[in-house]
């Protein structure tokens, strides 16, 4: 009972209860897997130890990231791709990012109701994650999220997240492969080219293949991939067609992510992919750990005191920023 | 001619000739005060003496930033409102930043075709930057552009960007004044709310006034600001309409700006903004020293190896940063 408030948080745990917690969740227990999740969002002060007991199981799961504007049918396709690989006998963990929510994540009622027909599937966690007000950003947590449910067991980890600018780019930072959806009617090539789906896309989806002008969307993507250069040897991405909605056309969507993976293990590509994510979620925590030690450095916060000197003209943001790292 | 490549870059110069180019961009030569923009643009290693060198001269301008998706006239109500505080008598710079553009900045051509009715107005500066591909993105360079535009002695910045997700987000932090800009059919109301435009707006103009719907967004947004919980005695931001095109009700726009400056001042927001502002722009130039510090450490490349070490599961994460900041 003590426990609740013991560490300041709703779900605070100690250090002590970390195995347990890991063992559990490696035992198939959807709980424990939703609450080492929360520890992410909550930044618990025993999220290095979870790290640390999690190390042994990292690295197996593949993830999958899924993108695409509002509108082109992401819940959908996710519904539909989850049944095909459940169909294939693996495992398959949800994480909903939503860059551009404040709300915590742990939506359940949310999250049942989109993903209703899995909701009873042992086999399938499902979890959205707000990623804005977290001190570290999407970057901080949604890598340690992955990291969870990756050394929970699952096969696959389907990353989802609502294509709006910069977000679609950090997602596909995130995963092994990225499907970006689209559909007919949402705007034009000009503007997906300007956003950057071409450089993010392992695999193209045009969903809604049954309304009008499905063939097009195609047809132009297919001609501005082509423009994009791609060095010799590069994965040149498919462009398929689905009704997510009916299913057709979604094991093809699957087949694909498997001839990806198969790529990206003979090319080397994986371990690269893997070093630069990595990459970032270290240089992402160091850099939440620097924040908060700047914050509480002397009397009051060192960095406002700075900040209030540039801007009273009496220094520059130079010579402030040598301060504080010295 | 050496010049040219002595610091390495194509508009190379040391550091001994900073306060002659900073005296002339004071003097109101637009080339020195582009080759300023051009500097930071080009991460120039003297940037550290330009910022030094403008430091006398910081604080004054106010800076105005423009934000609203794509088609909702952008430009063309840039264009208006530099006509509108031409007419007041105020020199005005346009800070014109793409988030999703990797081509460098000095577009000159583009930025004089949209903005052909100011071009040969010498009290306007005109000028596009891209903040992808530098180390320190948006957050690093558009601080350091403003830096130079103010110092130059505009008394207005406008700061336009594309708003897509998180971008008019941050140009929303750097501006003192927030204008977002919406029109009929650009989308339903929900969108709105979720890209978060209703915390940043200090000003909301519905331009395409003249077009069907008009008065429904306005109306709509009018509803949804007065369900957002504000501070007793904060800002109420007002909804305007405007045709950007012919000029109608861009005055009403810009009085708006000045009763909004007339209160940040009186509030005493002001300072508290740009200190927040002072303080993300020291933040980030402390983040590219060490991020530039952890590249070449030892031998090789110091996070690269920690990387490895966490994909390979012999680290993790936690452990691998404190190893970074040791």
């Amino acid at each position: 009972m003590t426990d609740r408030t013991h560490q300041g948080g709703r779900r605070g745990i100690t250090a002590a209860a970390v195995p347990d917690l890991v063992a559990r969740a490696r035992d198939g227990d959807a709980r424990s897997v939703g609450r080492l999740v929360s520890l992410v969002e909550d930044e618990s002060p025993v999220l290095r130890d979870v790290m640390a007991a999690l190390t042994p199981y990292a690295g197996r799961a593949r993830i999958v990231g899924l993108t695409g504007a509002p509108g082109v049918g992401k819940s959908t396709s996710t519904n539909a791709l989850v049944g095909e690989l459940r169909r294939r006998d693996l495992r398959v963990a949800v994480l909903a990012v939503d860059p551009s929510s404040p709300f915590s994540g742990g939506a359940l009622l949310g999250d049942r109701i989109r993903m209703s027909d899995h909701v009873l599937d042992p086999g399938v966690f499902i979890r959205s994650m707000a990623a804005r007000g977290h001190l570290g950003g999407l970057s901080w947590a949604a890598p340690q999220a992955l990291r969870v449910l990756d050394a929970a067991g699952y096969d696959v980890v389907l990353v989802e997240t609502v294509g709006v600018g910069q977000s679609e780019v950090e997602v596909a930072g995130l995963a092994d492969s990225t499907v970006v959806l689209l559909a007919p009617g949402m705007g034009d090539g000009i503007q997906a080219a300007k956003a950057g789906i071409l450089e993010i896309g392992d695999v193209y989806v045009v969903n809604k293949a049954d309304r009008e002008g499905a063939d097009k969307v195609r047809r132009d993507l297919r001609s501005m991939l082509r423009l994009a250069e791609r060095a010799e040897g590069a994965w040149k991405p498919p462009v398929l067609k689905t009704a997510a909605s009916t299913g057709e056309g979604v094991a093809e969507v699957v087949d694909a992510l498997e001839e990806h993976h198969a790529f990206l293990l003979e090319s080397g590509e994986l371990e690269r992919r893997r070093v630069r994510r990595s990459r970032e979620e270290i240089e992402a925590i160091a850099l939440t750990a620097l924040r908060t030690r700047w914050a509480s450095v002397g009397s009051g916060d060192r960095l406002d005191e700075l900040a209030a000197a540039v801007v009273a003209g009496e220094s520059d943001p130079y010579t402030a920023a040598d301060a504080l790292l010295a």
